[in-house]
């Protein structure tokens, strides 16, 4: 039975409906978002919605069912089982974020497609790479936030009245989005040298982020060179070397 | 006959002509975007348009009636056949887009010279490679729209009204244009949560970019170096393994 | 009692209590911006402020004796002073920028985590390679100021008024922001030609930015390529070669 | 006389006072943008700036009488008297383009020092390299500008009305500032579907913008390897081959 279950999840078929299923809901969810649709059939569209769910819950329940403990094991199922789950949360009309957080079940057809899975494990994989970038600029934007609400604070209570609205501003401004004539100019006015706090801002960050990028490129570089030429060229000299032992050995004889 | 005018097309003279032709045409689709130009000689310019389309008009029949099949095999005589397809269609002077879609004619030059059609050709063979990339994108952007139209459609429907609106509005927060004093403080005001839904976005969006151009950079990286390097690199191995060989059976006689 | 205290200070225990209190007095330094806890706790918060500040004096102190002029040397020693140092610059309420600079004690988080580290080291030891870039968009910047101050500085005197006013336009036009609606096409409204000066100006400085990333890259590439796989590319050579020496010299026997 | 005259022109302390007099000069021009300055102190300014223009003026004399046609053979020789010529054209007070392009004189530091002079040889080194993704970019624009006059010059005089104004409002678009609040979405209020004209060129663009960023990379990597480690590998190859080839004639005796 259990071997069973797990021969028909295996199976193409299957995964290819599973598939077909999730980009079905995807459409569904997308028409709910269309105020003449829902008026001429929304019935229609909810119920539709809700057998995809089904669909979803008893496909996930097989797969535990065959599976167990090794269906945890790869974190896509943790995965598939916490965005399927979301949509279980017994929840009224009221709470709208937690309804629009449906939609997340398309994210199911990265669990489903191999090459996608490939190109977000290669991303997680490069996350701990990064991690001395990331607390770096997370130490330059605490410190922008807590000079720029010192100092900008009671005069431009909007942008960065709070802490949490200074690392707001900084963000946008790391953005280059309207630093300049939205924020920094208006900022002068008041405070004539504040380009010395802003300007090495933007530069800082702006290092870091190039920091990422380069340190992401020159990653990629090496395992794509590590991958197939270097195991090609160790297995040449090996044979290289092995070859002048033998040569070495006849001519000592 | 038709060997005689298939070497006419091939020969260096006749290309330059055609080359000509096509720069001699962008010129005057420039020249009739000029209102002072077509008061004066508008009659000229359109007689000198209809002459250009009738040469591409003959080259073309003459390139297919020389080459028969083989002309369409490399799609850039299909290219070439759609682009000048264009301008034949019926069309009153109602329809400006149609007019307006004449000056692409100018993208003939692509064919016409061969380092252009090796960038294009290269742009085309590096779309595969970036598949899933682009699918990975599709989704996020989808996923997005719907949440952005289901949150904020209400309170900004200029915005995020229609799913197709929230699409345009994405890609705009994604070049991130005027994403912060533009789209994201208003619906602050409104939402102030609403930062959690768009600063991630911003860099879900901004990584999968990031992305894309190292993937870009290493693949040219690999191609660049295995065409010319490792077929040497190849060559001289086999050479070395084949002397040593020749060595040890020397020693074993 | 020298060599005792240089041991204290070593173990990873204290290591952990000076990250643990730097990162304490961020938080501190955090809460302060809020008005409602510095009216509820502003006692406390400055005490514990003024704590902290003392177990850095105390650490520094003792590194310094334990240490000698050696602490000096490796130039985070320095760092450290300067950054401490800050706080104890005698002011009243009067100089906020100063009180803001205390949160450059955060800073300090860099000096005691390796990885941390190692990223600014990086970063510090590029600067040298990307000198003659930085001259040459030095040159280009003043060059531009000069020229702007000259030409505009009369007609809009709030952007090019003074040669430090063209600077910081121009460095804003180099990050593309609002360069075209906010300032070249009202300039373009008086002086019609003055596209001819701002795009080439944007032209030259986005390639001497790209000139930068692309030898940063260009750089990391060479180091991370040379530090391992060339070392052992050499080994293997001068084993090959030593050896083929050998089987010669047993031939000529 | 000219081996004298040569031998002077070429010492270190020559070179280092044309270094101070270029400097000099820059500062002079720099103090000339200030009304303040120019009140009180403006007969001085002058005549200095006078005094820096003889010197040039006899500086590059002197090379031309002692190296004749040597000096232009390199390309700087003609850039010095270029620059330097600018401003010893007659003009009155009125051509105050003429006058602002004195500064120009600030780039002569990079014909006279070498690690600038290589950095802009290394960027000439490279057009060529462009020269099809220009020329194919140049393409897109003006395909991209006489649809958008076609279309859009009618509704929107000020950014489509010409095809310069629409080249401009293009390269605008391009660099992605306020194309969406600015341009795009005004335009689209009256012509619905016209961002199926605007996306598809920032897509293609930004792609053409890629494509010159990765070949610049590419190329940069292929030239840093091939210089040394290349000529390295090639040695090192056919020292083995030779050896081999000893070894094997060795045998056969």
């Amino acid at each position: 039975m259990r071997q069973q279950i797990a021969e028909i999840l295996d199976r193409k078929v299957t995964q290819n409906i599973i598939m077909g299923v999730i980009l079905f809901n995807a459409v569904i969810l997308g028409l709910e978002t269309s105020d003449a649709v829902m008026a001429r059939a929304g019935g229609l569209i909810k119920a539709l919605d809700i057998a995809c769910l089904t669909i979803f819950v008893i496909e996930i329940a097989a797969k535990i069912y065959a599976r167990r403990l090794a269906f945890f094991k790869s974190g896509w199922g943790l995965f598939d089982v916490v965005i399927v789950g979301i949509s279980l949360l017994p929840f009224g009309q009221g709470i709208a974020v937690l309804r629009a957080l449906r939609i997340f079940r398309l994210l199911r057809v990265i669990s489903v497609v191999p090459s996608l899975r490939r190109v977000v494990e290669a991303f997680i994989k490069a996350l701990p790479g990064m991690a001395s970038v990331f607390f770096l600029t997370a130490i330059i934007f605490y410190i922008g936030a807590v000079m720029a609400t010192k100092l900008y604070g009671d005069t431009f209570p909007d942008w960065f009245g709070t802490l949490g609205g200074s690392l707001y501003s900084l963000f946008q401004i790391m953005t280059l989005e309207s630093w300049s004539m939205g924020i920094v100019r208006p900022v002068m006015e008041v405070h004539p040298n504040s380009w010395l706090f802003f300007i090495p801002f933007i530069l800082v960050t702006a290092f870091a982020v190039m920091n990422l990028v380069v340190g992401l490129i020159v990653n990629s570089m090496q395992d794509a060179h590590a991958a197939e030429e270097l195991a090609e060229t160790d297995a040449y000299r090996e044979d290289i070397t092995a070859r002048l032992d033998r040569i070495e050995r006849a001519l000592e004889r």
